[in-house]
Formats: structure tokens, sequence, C-alpha cells
């Protein structure tokens, strides 16, 4: 019997390797003043997962990485009011502390939000780490305005429209009355129209002709939710005076911005761990979370799961995350408890 | 006598060529539907003058320019309702027609706003183009609130503050309750105390060390007003989490921004004429001026007039332009009227 059955990372071997993922017995946490703890009954994968872990390089102390979990609190720290015991919550949390794979897990409470009570476990896992990185991407980055028919009139072009981030990102920007135009592979045209797209592009295609031919001489955003350096100067070309390129990867090397400036153009750098990374506005994630719980709830926004693992055990996180890393995955990936070792 | 004196630039010659700004009597224009024609009464000089006269080549037809006017209406296009002969008006104005080194410029209406009652005619042509590019920069790039007090509590960086956009960048974020960091020349630092800036430095001195010992870790925002190359590591390293670098140089080639990701921080180019360019939200920045007239008339903006000429000829343009390439200059330099061939 494990008091809090966690799966380790230690180095950077490879995935398939059997040491990649290791069932440990934790200590089961005491909450931090400010922390609650949550039972975790449902966690979602990211590549953030995959490739924190691969960076890894001989860890003494083991690493439990994951940040998307729904789960219920079992304790809550004294300065804690917001929260209390036998509730249901959803977050990302933060890379600085263990991460959801294990069944207890602390977390600052400004980092959570109550989960929708209409949607399972794993739909609600699945909403955090996207719906973070979107909202803060299009209503914090990009400067749009976060409420039902705002921002109408505007367009927003994403690159990997149908990922777990563009996926978010597409309905969001749908709720505000935006036209959204996104890439996919034509095999998914279908999942981008129900997400809120309403101008699919062929991602094999010319992207720059693709858009002018729909009828957009420009548009008002970018969002680049993969490699920035081949987009980098298709979005400066398509991206409108005064507009917004977004971008989540890190750079390999120097960016030519160049093409930007004569349109007084920004270039966004979006990374949700950056608040909790600084310690720097970290209640706004609870927040937004809230939000998104609400959007969710009323069904304005779809957690896009597509698929589901019915336990959560290293050999079915390794399974999601080579499927993730493999880069053809529409939608998001969820582990539905239980934990097994 | 002539119709319509102007001062003509055919090729990048050296400045003091006689050759680079040769008077000539142009056709006075007649406006278009939606321009005014004004009597430039006086004009403000600026780098971009120099550099774009710089770069000319063998040009047959007289390349006019001059970014900063402030004169008289003397007619206006059928489908201007807004404005009427005899307004005192300031204006910027686009780098795609007629500039105001010319005695009657024609302008489109959406660009230009009442000059203040109360300034100068070479005060009011001290304010568009370095107002616009401020306003636009901390207000419609790096999203601070243009209302007073209503940025209380955030801090901007101004990597030469005591030019002529950084003195007015200054007195914009002060109205709007930032704490102001800027660097000038140790000379420069009572102008610096005089146009908002609460904490001068050095430009000499370790500037990461010393806006450190100022109190600040990091700042919200840092205005790089010189060549972005030799100031971005630096921005980089200051900028709060989710903060804004601004930046109004044309890069010399690729920029090294990758620090900026882990921060979500944002690279954002601010160019005034990217609007007239792209015929983008023009009237945008006839709103903006109305704006600055306001702020100007009741004394909560200073022009920052340093350097005065009483006529406008080839022989003060020269000299104006000359110190400011020098790129010593404090605030403004202004030809206030009449032209003189």
């Amino acid at each position: 019997m494990f008091e809090n059955l966690g799966f380790a990372a230690y180095d950077g071997v490879a995935l398939d390797d059997a040491a990649s993922l290791v069932p440990i017995d934790l200590k089961r946490p005491n909450p931090g003043t400010d922390d609650v703890v949550v039972q975790v009954q449902a966690i979602a994968l990211n590549p953030v997962d995959e490739k924190q872990r691969a960076a890894l390089n001989q860890q003494q102390a083991p690493r439990i990485l994951g940040y998307d979990a729904c789960g219920v609190i079992t304790a809550v720290g004294s300065g804690v009011s917001r929260f209390k015991p036998g509730e249901r919550v959803m977050y990302a949390g933060t890379t600085k502390r263990p991460g959801s794979f294990e069944q207890y897990q602390a977390v600052a409470a400004e980092l959570i939000a109550q989960a929708p009570a209409n949607l399972t476990a794993g739909d609600a896992a699945a909403l955090p780490l996207v719906g973070l990185t979107a909202w803060e991407l299009l209503f914090e980055k990009m400067n749009f305005v976060p409420a039902a028919q705002a921002n109408k009139g505007k367009t927003l072009l994403i690159i990997n429209g149908a990922g777990g981030v563009g996926s978010m990102l597409s309905q969001l920007a749908h709720w505000t009355g935006m036209t959204v135009l996104a890439t996919a592979s034509t095999r998914h045209f279908d999942w981008l129209a129900r997400h809120g797209v309403d101008v699919p592009l062929n991602y094999h295609e010319d992207l720059i002709a693709a858009v002018h031919a729909a009828g957009y001489p420009v548009v008002d955003a970018v969002a680049i939710l993969y490699a920035t350096e081949p987009y980098l100067d298709l979005a400066a070309q398509l991206v409108a005076p005064f507009g917004h390129v977004g971008a989540v990867a890190t750079p390999q090397g120097p960016l030519d911005v160049t093409a930007l400036k004569p349109k007084g153009a920004s270039l966004d750098f979006e990374f949700m761990f950056a608040k909790s990374d600084f310690h720097h506005d970290m209640a706004s994630q609870g927040h937004i979370l809230s939000q998104l719980a609400t959007l969710a709830a009323v069904g304005l926004i779809d957690p896009s799961v597509t698929t589901r693992f019915d336990k959560i055990n290293a050999a079915n996180i390794k399974t999601g995350l080579r499927t993730l890393m493999a880069g053809h995955q529409a939608g998001k990936i969820v582990l539905d408890g239980p934990f097994e070792a």
C-alpha cells in the first residue's frame, strides 16, 4: 500500500526506457500556509511533460512531472479561506514544485479553481494548461477583450489550430466574436469547424496565398503554436499594422523580426509558467481558470479530449507522451484515474 | 514671389552640400476631398527627416520632407466637416505625401488636431511626431492606460530619456502615475527631473546594477529609444514577467530575443508612420493629437523645445538636422516661420 504513489523521473533517458518514469512511494505532502493538498483523480498530458523529462540530468531527488489535474481537496493550509476539503478543483500548477503524476499533490490555492460540476474529472483536467496558455496569449498578450462578441470584426490566424492550445484558442477567439483562420491537416478540418474555426487552411499549402484567397489581405493577429522560425516571415507578411504575432516556442537562435518594424507590430511570447516561475500575479491564473470553468459549464468551450485512459500508470503516461510528441494529435490526452503502480 | 516656397531634396548628397535642400517654387496644393490645406507657420525637426533625405537616390520629382508642423487652414476638401479655414492646427502627416518643408501643405484631415491656443506655433509644431510615437508606444503597444494616475505602481525604464521621444514619453508616463527611470548624460539630469523622471540613470554606468541599486529588481516596461541591439539583453534581464520591451529603431539584423520567452514578455515595435503607410486606423492619430493638445493646454505636458530658429530656410533646417544627428540634443528643435528662400 502506497502512502502517495507517484511516477518519478530522474534522468532524460529514452521515454521507452523502464527508468524513464518509475513508480515510487512519496510522503503525502502537508499543505503550506497558502496551499491546498489535492487527491488527484485525473491528469492531462502536455508536450512540456516530455520536454522537461528529456532535459533532466541525473536528478538525485525524484522529479514529479505533470501539469494538468483535477482532484478533490483533502487538506488546506491555515491561510486558505477560499477552498475547503471535499471541493473538486482543477489546475496546472507550477514547474517549481512536484506535479500531478502523484496521488496527493500540494498546490498554491491561488493557482486553482473549482472544476465545473458537469464535467468528468478527465475533461476538467484537460482545461488548465492549454486554457491558461490560450487565454493569456489572446487576452493578456495580444490584448483582445475577454467577453462575448467583444472582438467582432477582428481576425486571428492560428498556426497549428487542431492541437491542444490551438483548439482552446480557436474556441476562446470564436466566443469573443473574432473570425478565426487556422491551419491543420485536412483530416482535422471537421475538428477545426467544431472548435470555432471559420476558415480552415491546409498546412501543406501556400498559406499566404490561401489567406489572401479567403479574402483577408491581413489579419489582426497570428498565433504561432509551433516552432516560431518557419512561420515568422509569413506572420510578418500577414499581420496588420499595430498587430500581434504570438509565439509559444523557445527560439533556437536569433530571430529576424525586422519585417515587424515598419508595421509597428509586436512579437508576444506566451509562457504560462512565467507567472509562477517569477511569482508574478499568480492569482490571475486562479481567476482565469474560474472563467474557463464558467465557459465550460455552459458549453461555450469544450475540453477537446480525444484520447482517454482509465488508469494513471507509467505505461499509459508513456503511451500518451509518445503520441503527443509525434505531433499529429488533435485535442487532449487524459488519464482518468485511479493511480496504479 | 513664390506661390508655394518649399525646400526640396532630390538625392542623398551630404547634408552640407548646397544641393541637399533646394528652395523651389511649388504649385499651391488643392485639398483632396478629405484634406485640409495648411499655411505652415512653424515646423519641428526629427531624425527621420535626415534619414529619409540621406537615403534618397536621384529623385526626378522634388521630395519635400518635414513631419511636424503647426499652421492655419486655408482651404478644406468637400468631405471635411470637422475643420474650417482660419483654424490653427498641428500634425505630423505622412511620408507618402509632401511634408511640411513648404509654405502650403495638403494633409488628411483625420491626421490633424487643433493646436492649443496658449502655445506658440513653434511649441505646437514640436508635439505631433514625438507625441504620437510616445502615446502609441505607451498606450497602444505596451497597453498602459491613458488616464491620470491610472498606472500607479507600474514602472517604466526609458533608454535615452532626454531626447525628443524620451522627453514626451516620460511626461506621459508620469501623468499616468508610473514611476519613470530614464538614462541620459548627467548634464541632462535636471532636464529629466523637469520631464517626469523619478530615477535618472547615467547612461555610461552599469544600468542593470543602477536599476537594482535604485530598488527595482525588475521594471514593467523598457522603452529602447536608441539602437535596439545594444540594449536588448539589458531590457530582457530587467523586464518583468509578462512585461513589454518597446523599440523604435529598425533592427540591423536578426535579434536574440530568446531571453524574453521564459518571462512571457513582448517585443513591441513602434513606428508612427505605420498607420498612414498602411491606411490603418489613421483617425486615431487625430484623436491622439487632440488629447495631447488638451494635456499641453493645461500644462501637464511640455513641448520640450530647446532650440528655436525664427526663419524657415535651408540653412536653419540644415543646422538643426546636423545638431539632431550628432545625437546629444535634449528636447526639440523648432523653426518658427516665416519661410525664406
